[in-house]
C-alpha cells in the first residue's frame, strides 16, 4: 500500500493490522556528468515501490526527497538541507507516522551523506523519552539499500571495478531501468574518478571535478540495475518483516 | 527540464539562459473518502510536469511534497511538518537554488494551508537582508494552482455546487486524470461536506467526520480534471514568464 | 477591564465569569510621510480600549506593539520582529494567558504584515496538540480591525478613492482621533501612491518612495476618524461575544 | 522625540544629529494586591516620557512592554517570555534601530527579573561580532531606572522601612503619580511582605502569597511617585547623555 | 564522591541517602600574560575536589568547563560558548542529573561572565514548569566561589590593593597552589591594571590590552592560593548542606 | 602544549608555527559495574596529554567531556547531550578555535556514540560556506582513538575474545593505567555481556543490565592499559602530523 495513492480509511484499516511503515529517503544531488539528479532518491523509491508490488501488505511513505547534500552544492541543482533541518523534518515526519499508530518506522535510505544526521535525528528523538524515564511509542531502523542482505555483494559482482562511492554504477544502473528514456552518456576522464575526504562543497569540486568518487558509471546498463532491484525487492521484504517481528525486550 | 530526471552539465548549461526555476509544493494529508492522500503535492506537480513537457524551456525542481498540514492529523496517512520546520526546510530550498545562480524561484503551491507558513518564510528569508540594507540574491513567489489566471473560473464553471473548500471535486479531477486507476468511490454522507473555521486535528475532525470540507468530491472525472490541467498549463508557463520578465526597480 | 491597568485579584475575580481575552496586535512601522510609527498597533489599542469603556465586561491584554515589517526597514524608525522570533513571542502571551485560564484568546490586529505569521503561529501552536491527539486548551482568533464587519465597508465609504493599502486615510484618521495633537501634514507626490507587490525592505522603497502604497492620507481628518472607530467598538464587541459563546464540536 | 508618535521622516531627519535612542523595558506581572500588572512597563515609560518632555533631543523607542516574569505566572494577569523568545525578540529590536543608524541604544529597565536575560542577549549579540573579529555598529547599555544616580537614596529616604523587592512603595508610587484614576487599596497582611529566594511560579505562590516580596506598597502616594520621577528625569538625561559621549578606545 | 570517578552502581547507591549534586562550572577563557586559560574551570574544580576529599558525602560531578567568554575572544586560546549554547548545554546537564534523582543541583561557578547565562537558564528551566502549573522536579542555585561566606574577605584582606575583576590575584593563586609547576611570571605595565566596562572583543582588547582588569597578579602565590582553598572547603561544604536541607515551602 | 594549563601569549606565539589543534571529546555515561563514568572523555584526555609530553609541539584544547549518551540514561551518574545542543557546542569551540587562527581541527573522540552527531556538525558548519560558495576557514577531523592505526589491532590481540563494544577491557585498562587508585572489580554475570542494537534508555537497560555491550572487562588491566597508550601516543602524532601537513586541493 503506498499512501501518497490511498485514501484515509484505506490507511486506517490497514493499522489494524499492521504497525510497519517503510520511508524511502534520500537526496537530490549531482551524479557526475550522467547521473540523475534525482538518483538517492529515486533508487529507495523505486525498490519500495517494486516491493509493495510483489507484496501489497508492505506500506509505503512518500519518498523524503531532500537530504544532507552539502558537499554537492557546487554543482548546479543540488538542493541540500542542513543538518539541523533535516533533523526538524525527520522528526516531524516520524511524529505524524507515530500518531496513526506506526510503531516501527523502516527508513530506507539511498544517500550516504544522509546516514549521520538520520542517526543523529533518531537520538534525538529517543533523548525526548531517555531524560524522562518513558518508553518511546516508536521503533525506528536506518537501512541504506545497498546494505540489505545480499545486494552489496552482487553490486561488487557486477561491477568487480569502478563501483566507487558515489555515482556507482549501482545506482546509475537502477535509474537507467526504471526510467530508461532518461539515460545519459558521456565521455568520463579519467576513466575511474579519483577518492578523497568528503568535505565542504568548494573542496570537493576541487577534488572531484565532475563530481564522481572513485567509480565509472559507464559501465551501467537497465539490465544491470533490474538485476539489483530484483535483488533488493526480497530482501527488503524479509528486512522488513523481521523487523515489524522484532521482539523488543521488557515490554 | 526537470531538473530531478537531470544531470547537474545539464542544469549547469540551462542556467546561462534562464535564472528561474518552479517548485511543486504540496501536502500528504487526508483528502476525504475517496481522496488521494498525496492530492496536495501531486496536482501541482502535475501540472508542472505537464507544462515542462509543453514548453521544455521550465525550468521544474523536485516536487515538495510535505506541508504545514497539523489539522489534518486525526486522519491517517497525514503527514505534516510544523510551520516552524516548514520554514526551515523551504529556506534551505531556496538557499541551494540561489546558490546555483536560480534568481527567481516560483513557488507552485497545491495547499491552501501552505500560504500562510510559505508567506511567513518569504519574510523570513526577505529579513536576513532587510536588516542589513542590503539586496536579496533572488525574488520568491507563491501561486496557487487554482489562482492561475483562468482557473478558478473554470473549476466554478464545471462544478457550480459543492466545490468547497477540502477535498474538491476540482483537485480530485486533477489526480484522477494523471493516475486513472487509483480512481476510488464512497457513498458521501452528506452529499456535500460542512463548512466551519480550521484549528486543530481533533477540531477538525469532530467538524468535519469524513474530512472533507464543504465539498461534493463524487462530481469529480478524469476528464474534468484534464480540462483543468489544460487551463492550467497555458497559465502557468505564462504566468512563469511574466514573473521572469519582470522589471525590478532599482536594480 | 485592562489587564495591565489592574491588578491581578481582579483578574484573578473576572476569570470565574469569563475565559475570554482581547489582544491588540500591531506593528511599529513607517506610515508614509505623515503617518505614525505606531500606526498599526494605536489602532487596536484604541478601538478595544474603547469598547472595553463601552463594557467593562471585556478583558483586554496589554498591546502587543512590535510585529512582522521587515519590508518596512528602509525607513528609519521601523521596528520589526523577523517572524521565527515574532512566532515566539505570541507562542508565550497565548502560554501565559492560557496558564491563567483564558480560553479564548482573540487577536485584534492593525498590520496586515502580521497576518501570515500570526496564522502560521496558531498552526504551530495547535500542532503541539495535534501530534499527540490531545485537545489545546484554547481557541485562537485572528481579526483584523478593518475586517470588523460593517468597518470596512463604512472606510470605502468615506474614502471611495485613494484608500490604498498601506498608510490608508482609515488608519491615519483613527490614530488623528484619538491623537489630535500629533496631526503631521505634508505634500503628497503623487496623491495617489503606487501599488505593486512587496517584498523585501529595498525592494519596497525603489518601489514606494515615500512609503505609502496605493493611497492618499490627506483626506484623513480625526472625526472620519472618529466615526470609523465609532463603527468598529460594537462591531468588535459583538465579535467578541460571538467567539466567546461559540460552541465547540465533540466537547 | 517619541518614535511611535513621529513619522518615519522625522526619525530620519533627527538621526543626522543623534545617534542614541532609550528603549523603556519592563514586565506585564502581578504587583501585589494593588499593584497594576503594568507597573515594570510604565515606570520607565512614565520616566522616559516625561525626560522626552523636558528635553525633545531624546530620542525614546516605543516601550517593550513584556519581559521575563516566570516566577510570577502563578498570579492571573502575568504574561512572560521565556529567556530565550526575550532573547530573539530583543535582538531583533537591536536589528532593526542599529539599521537606521542608531549606534547606541540604552535601555531603560522597571523589572529586575530582566537583567540577567538582557544581559545575557548584549552577550549573544556581542558574539557574533568576537567570533569575527568585528566591531559591532551598536554599543548597548542597560539602565534600572531606580539605579540612575540618586534615585535609589531617594527611595530609600522616602521608605525607609519596607521598600522589599518587588511591588515596592517606589514603583508603585510612580505608578499611582502617572494614573492617579487607576490607585488601588487593600488589607496587606502582613503589613510588610516575607522575602526569599526566587524560583518557579508555584514555589513562588507558596512563599509570598499575595505577590509581594518584602514591600508594603501602603505607603506609596502620588505625591511621593511623583518626587521619584522629578529625581530620576534628569538623572536619566545626563546618563543617557554620557553614553552618547562616551568616547569608545580604538575607534 | 566524584561521579566522573565512580562507576554507575556507586552512583545508584549514594543516590538512596543524597539528592544533592555539586557541578563546578566555569570557563576557558585568557586570564592575562600569566594566569591559565583554564583558570575559571580549575578554581572551582579544586575547590570542590577538596571539599569532596574532606567529606566523601560531597557528590560531586564532571567539570563544566567552557563558559560565556566572548569577551575574551581577542586573546588566544579563549573558548566560548554563545549564551544561547551555554543556555542548552546547561538545561541538558539539568536534564540528565534529574533523571537519576538528584533534586538539588548547586552550581558552584568560577567566571564572573557567566552568571547572567546561568541565570537566565535556571528561569528558562522553571518556565516549563510555571506556564503548565507544576512543580519542577528539581532546585538549582547558583553560587561563586568567591562569595562562598567568608572568602570574598579573605581574598580582600590578602590582596588589599590591586584585587580588580579579572585575572585578580586570588584566582591565580588559587591556580598556582594546585598547579605548582605550571606558575609564570611576567613584567605587568601597568603593575595595576585599568578598569572599564565589558562589552564585545575588540573594544575588550583596546581597553585592556594585557587582558587583565583592575588587577595586580603579580601578588599570587601559592601560599595564598592554599589559604583561600582551606577557607573555601568549609564553606562550601556548609553551603551546599544548608542548601540540601531547605525546606521547601508549601511541599 | 595543552592550552587549559597555558597563558594566552604561549598560545599566541605558538599560533606562528603551527595551525593545529587537537580536541579530546568524549562523553560522560556509564561503563558497567566497574568502568569509571568518565571512561570515554578519560581515554583520550590521557592519550593526547601524554603525546603533548612526549612532543610538546602538539596543541591540546581542554577536554570535551560532555557527549551524546541518550542511550545510558537509565545509568545513574551519566550525563547526555541532545545532539542539536552538542551540535550548537562544538560548533562555537569551532568558532573560537578558528577566531585564532586554528585553522585544522582534530578531534580525538573516546565515545562511539558521538560519532554520528560530530560528523552531523561538520556537515552543518562546511554548509555554511557550502551554501555562499566560499571556503571554510578550517578543515575538521574526527579520529577515534581506537581507530588510530595500530590500535585496534592491538587491543583485539590483548583481548580476544570479550573486547565487545561498551565497557570493553580496552577503555577501561586505559583507564586503569592512569587512575590506578581508582580501579574497582565485581563478579560480572554473565562473563561477556550481550549484543543488540542500541536506542533509547529504557531499552538499552532492558537489553544490557549492568551496562555493558559484548564485553567481559574483567580482563582490563595497568599493565594492559599502558601498552594501549604506548602504541595510540604515537600513533596520535603521527596522525596529527599527517594532518597538519595535508595539502588541500585548489587553494
Amino acid at each position: 500500500m503506498l499512501i501518497a495513492y490511498s485514501a484515509w480509511p484505506e490507511i486506517d484499516a490497514r493499522l489494524k493490522t499492521t504497525k510497519t511503515v517503510v520511508v524511502p529517503i534520500g537526496s537530490n544531488e549531482q551524479h557526475g556528468p550522467t547521473g540523475l539528479l534525482g538518483t538517492d532518491w529515486m533508487c529507495p523509491e523505486i525498490i519500495a515501490h517494486a516491493a509493495e508490488k510483489a507484496d501489497d501488505s508492505l506500506v509505503v511513505a512518500p519518498t523524503f526527497n531532500i537530504g544532507m547534500a552539502q558537499h554537492h552544492l557546487a554543482f548546479a541543482g543540488t538542493i541540500s538541507l542542513r543538518p539541523s533541518t533535516f533533523m526538524a523534518a525527520i522528526t516531524d515526519w516520524v511524529s505524524s507516522l507515530s500518531r496513526h499508530g506506526f510503531e516501527r518506522i523502516y527508513f530506507l535510505n539511498g544517500h550516504g551523506g544522509n546516514v549521520a544526521t538520520i542517526e543523529a535525528t533518531f537520538s534525538e528523538l529517543y533523548a525526548e523519552w531517555s531524560f524522562v524515564e518513558e518508553e518511546p511509542p516508536y521503533v525506528l531502523k536506518l537501512r541504506n539499500w545497498w546494505d540489505l542482505p545480499g545486494v552489496n555483494g552482487l553490486c561488487n559482482a557486477i561491477f568487480p571495478t569502478g563501483h566507487g562511492m558515489h555515482a556507482t554504477p549501482s545506482e546509475i544502473a537502477v535509474t537507467q531501468a526504471a526510467y530508461p528514456d532518461r539515460i545519459k552518456s558521456a565521455e568520463y576522464s579519467p576513466k575511474i574518478a579519483p577518492s578523497g575526504p568528503i568535505r565542504d562543497a568548494l573542496d570537493y569540486r576541487a577534488r572531484f571535478p565532475d563530481g564522481r568518487i572513485g567509480s565509472d558509471p559507464g559501465q551501467a546498463s537497465p539490465e544491470k540495475g533490474q538485476r539489483i532491484i530484483d535483488a533488493a525487492v526480497p530482501a527488503l521484504l524479509k528486512d522488513v518483516a523481521a523487523f515489524a517481528d522484532e521482539v523488543l525486550p521488557g515490554r
